[in-house]
């Protein structure tokens, strides 16, 4: 259990009014935990769990088959285990928050990751209990960066931005999406990930789709090659994307690209603590309207033990994230300036991790030089 | 939208009563859509939804950033869009719900994956509705491959097969975890998979612990490697696992491997149309007890759009799955005789994928002969 996390909970709980919080989704585990359990984000009835309660007492539940990663990974931790083909890890839970006098408690947890099956069984084997929605405490507990996060996210940024830069040196034209693939993925593990998502290989006339993985297209003549990726060590993610053109860029490609490099600029001089997302997110929708460039629904957002987390350099209220955020030292963003549809038949996307200084802004991304296109050669 | 699979969810929710089901995770909106949203599996709040009514109309709900992917996937379907950051899913959904005429319908979905606050705000937006559970109606239409599914599982098989045994020969003692992970995941692009996941890479000490990905650790003669990868197309999964030691197997790795091997005969044999799950898991646990070997509480599962799908070859009961099932012809399962805890200080694990033939079985990952433990030289 990291104490200092558990710590943050209690005072929040006390603030709001909480007798406890149960982190259930792999991220808010992995965060106060300190650990991810390898098959909770794969298979969601193998429910992981870690309760804190208003007093500090915490206790972990496990599924058995990874009780053996969890008892070496907590050995310190009290921890309840259930078995994934006998009980039910509700009727579990619901004993271990009633040991901790919680029977009548008030209790939050994640409304937004939870299973309403899940939670109405839970419900009913803890009738005096209340359950709440905690989703909104939880992300932004999350939202700050200790200085062992930040080290982690600057080295995991370096190693996508490398995977990603040194699978361009490595593919000729006429390789294939595929090749683009297995070098970049090869080269993430060798500089030490552990783990790799949401990888986008989207060359030629496929640029232009947003979440696409890599197919056996072979490259040609001035594509252009959008890749991204998100390296992933211990739970936390670092997203990078870079843009790259075989051989030369097609007409406007390059004209476009400045623009985005300006966007880019603009961002990261706005970044520091006390700034506004909202006038970020404006400022870059002005510009874009400025280079006649398409807008898009966020230009960033925080990043770390889930890939995509609060706050939002966009329009953010509608997923219970708030519309405006102050920044503040320690939180680390994902920028991407971005354009799918240009409307010549190809997309470009840069996306770099930034962290948020005691005095501005750092780029954590810093391995390519991305102020002109790359280039396959 | 695949017709045969919307036929099927008619003609099953004319024998229970429903009005119509949303298929709401990304495994059942694959089934009936025939794709994947590429998000969806990574953002819980980036919904998509695929809904067909007992008198066979179907439309799809999809997040505003992924709508050109799912046009251009379903040119035909009718999609509703949401805007990620300015409307909420449910509120979009609940209208379409009303707009095909079931603003007072019995409606089924997926109560075991639908976050708890998702489905409290549909409930509330369409409150002449009635939502209950279909999660065992879908899995059950999940179970039996049509014969495109088993074509690209056949495939799918070989190639996770085929990777890790070439991984195997790619590398030597003093190789790393990432060496193996690298050139693993390599191979797995080069030979056509669009993805991969729960990748373990455990060596050495590490080949006890379940589920764990590849470190620096280097390859030391008479070392156990435990090498599992579920590699994926279109969202279809194949796991394979497999044993290698390096140069030479430790005392009592050859025998614990040949009582392995004989339970995974043992399984082949017994699986055909008809024969129950129950008396396959009941034969391997009495085979395991003669061995000597300690009990595991599954030995296998079906897989498909998910990686671990009923039916189950173990205790099932707990999580929705029947505790009996009887194996038909179409069914593809994932057999894994497993040893984690050899008491030897190592684990073994041999993991194939097998189709329920309409005589008996046919073992789809024959790649690598396992009936002795593989070697890195």
């Amino acid at each position: 259990m990291r104490a200092d996390i558990v710590q943050r909970y209690v005072a929040l709980m006390r603030q709001q009014g909480f007798d406890a919080i149960i982190a259930i989704s792999p991220e808010n585990f992995a965060h106060v935990a300190g650990f991810m359990v390898p098959s909770q984000r794969l298979m969601r009835w193998r429910h992981a769990a870690a309760v804190v309660t208003a007093s500090g007492r915490a206790a972990l539940l496990a599924v058995d088959m990874e009780q053996s990663t969890v008892r070496h990974k907590a050995p310190e931790a009290e921890v309840r285990v259930w078995a994934e083909f006998a009980h039910n890890a509700m009727a579990t839970l619901a004993r271990l928050l009633a040991d901790l006098g919680l029977s009548a408690g008030r209790i939050g947890t994640e409304f937004d990751y939870l299973p309403a099956g899940d939670l109405a069984r839970l419900a009913e084997a803890l009738p005096g209990a209340r359950f709440e929605p905690a989703e909104a405490f939880l992300a932004r507990l999350r939202q700050l960066k200790s200085p062992e996060e930040i080290a982690l996210l600057r080295r995991l940024s370096m190693i996508s931005d490398q995977a990603i830069t040194d699978a361009f040196a490595a593919v000729r034209t006429d390789s294939t999406e595929m090749d683009i693939a297995g070098a970049m993925t090869r080269r993430a593990y060798e500089l030490g990930a552990n783990r790799f998502d949401l990888m986008i290989v989207a060359t030629g006339p496929r640029s232009v789709f947003p979440n696409v993985g890599p197919t056996d297209r072979r490259l040609e003549k001035k594509d252009v090659c959008r890749v991204e990726v998100f390296t992933i060590i211990d739970g936390y993610h670092a997203g990078v994307c870079r843009t790259a053109v075989v051989e030369e860029a097609p007409p406007h490609a390059e004209r476009i690209w400045a623009h985005l490099v300006e966007c880019k600029y603009m961002i990261l001089d706005m970044i520091k603590p006390g700034a506004s997302t909202k006038r970020i997110y404006n400022a870059f929708l002005a510009k874009m309207k400025e280079l006649d460039l398409p807008p898009i629904s966020f230009v960033g957002h925080g990043i770390g033990l889930h890939l995509h987390e609060d706050p939002y350099l966009g329009h953010a209220a509608a997923i219970g994230g708030a519309e405006d955020v102050a920044l503040e030292a320690g939180m680390v963003l994902g920028i991407e300036p971005l354009v799918y549809e240009t409307g010549y038949g190809f997309g470009l996307q840069n996306k770099d991790m930034v962290l948020v200084t005691k005095t501005g802004s750092e780029l954590l991304s810093s391995y390519a030089n991305t102020d002109k296109l790359l280039v396959v050669k």
